[in-house]
């Protein structure tokens, strides 16, 4: 997907919202099958549920890594139920030496179909750069993340910034921004601004918001640019909004809420 | 795999070798199937024929993953191949939030039984601890790589020192010697001295030796220890040493090349 489509489809949905499938094979609602077809079942109706109030799907790949090769299979399944309309992305953190990346990039972009995947920037430009080949992909390298061990190496100096600073500064200038993304986690919206001031027109993937306590009106105006550069993602909030028979109906009410804070940001 | 058993295993194999298997479908031997199947068949010889060189093996999951679910289903029947007296070390550079790296340490350690995953420090101590939570079990924590890109960040000043030096200081905190391990790059042999002052008692993965240019000897000299604390690893010259009819006897012939000269280091 390019990032005309992206942002077209921005407009349409008048959503920025990316849900999050972190689909636990141990916490899925009684009445479906405890089981990996439970999980395709349940990413199945959830995605038909939701799917008019956001233009982004991520798939967190230790949810299905942590069933084995049945469970790669189910994420292989979950991609091909998500509509061309919207961005898949697989939340994957992967990063190697270059002939190693080449494989995961071919693994993500090409075994599966996914738009974009989540990069680790600590091994360097030859680990990243194999994700930047594809026409229409897109890398979405980790800058600054959501969890408290962001305070070990990403939030310390390191030369005359902050560790995450220096990652945004020069791995911005690895790519483009038809095919680079960056995380930055709504659990820092104070960092926005700033941030804004090192990679001005790229897309951010935003998570934190919801069960990890960001909230959608800090993070969008602080961070939201003319063509929105922003993808705010939602995963436990949504998908577990009820674990009882409603959780399709539950669901598509808190993706509803999440969406229509975002309308007045999209003119 | 208990520090002790594995350093057992060393001093009774005279090896601290750690065989790579970095199996592309693409670059199998004619005669073997050019299929997933042919990837597990290969795998299968190339373990029978090296394992009395060697006391590690290390799974690369991206060339797995480039084949989907399929391949995930040969990762896993491959470390079924590997002896209970070898070290399963998936090379898989994971790493994300707590609750996401608990279910990546559940993929790695319960449903394979690896002992061991490759892990990246970039998101600090909450995205490692979930590795260090299961009894002979072991985190590698990235340290200095073998790549170009290590200049990127890990080479670059971070405080009082160099970010890859910042990354094993702090981490090393976070484990003891009997759980955590540290990736040091081959290709910056005049860097280990110094790195064991860091990290005395640890044991290093050492990737890098023969494709991409590090030696055995220098390696050893710069950074054994009384109970070894290392394993260097070879991929390529070992499991493509041939890529005809031969290529098991190449592969043992490459593999105890390296393990002699292991064993004037092996007391």
């Amino acid at each position: 997907m390019t990032r005309s489509q992206l942002v077209d489809n921005i407009r349409r949905n008048k959503s920025y919202l990316c849900i999050g499938l972190d689909t636990d094979a141990r916490k899925l609602p009684k009445h479906l099958q405890s089981s990996v077809d439970g999980v395709y079942e349940f990413n199945r109706q959830i995605i038909e549920a939701t799917k008019s109030f956001c233009v982004a799907y991520k798939i967190n790949a230790a949810f299905y890594e942590a069933l084995g090769s049945k469970g790669w299979e189910i994420m292989e399944r979950t991609v091909g139920l998500i509509p061309d309309t919207h961005f898949r992305i697989a939340d994957a953190k992967r990063g190697d030496i270059g002939n190693t990346s080449s494989l995961y990039a071919r693994a993500f972009f090409e075994t599966l179909k996914f738009d974009a995947v989540t990069v680790n920037p600590y091994m360097g430009e030859d680990s990243i750069r194999p994700f930047l080949e594809y026409d229409g992909k897109w890398a979405i390298i980790l800058g600054l993340t959501s969890n408290p061990g962001a305070s070990d190496f990403e939030l310390q100096p390191a030369g005359s910034a902050l560790l995450y600073e220096q990652v945004l500064k020069k791995s911005s200038q690895w790519g483009t921004t038809e095919n680079l993304m960056f995380v930055v986690g709504a659990t820092q919206p104070e960092s926005f601004k700033r941030i804004r001031g090192l990679a001005p027109q790229h897309f951010y993937l935003v998570p934190g918001v919801g069960a990890q306590g960001g909230d959608i009106e800090t993070i969008s105006r602080a961070a939201i640019i003319k063509d929105f550069g922003l993808l705010i993602n939602v995963s436990r909030s949504i998908i577990y909004a009820s674990m009882g028979e409603d959780f399709t109906v539950q669901a598509a009410n808190a993706a509803s809420s999440f969406q229509r804070q975002m309308i007045s940001f999209i003119i």
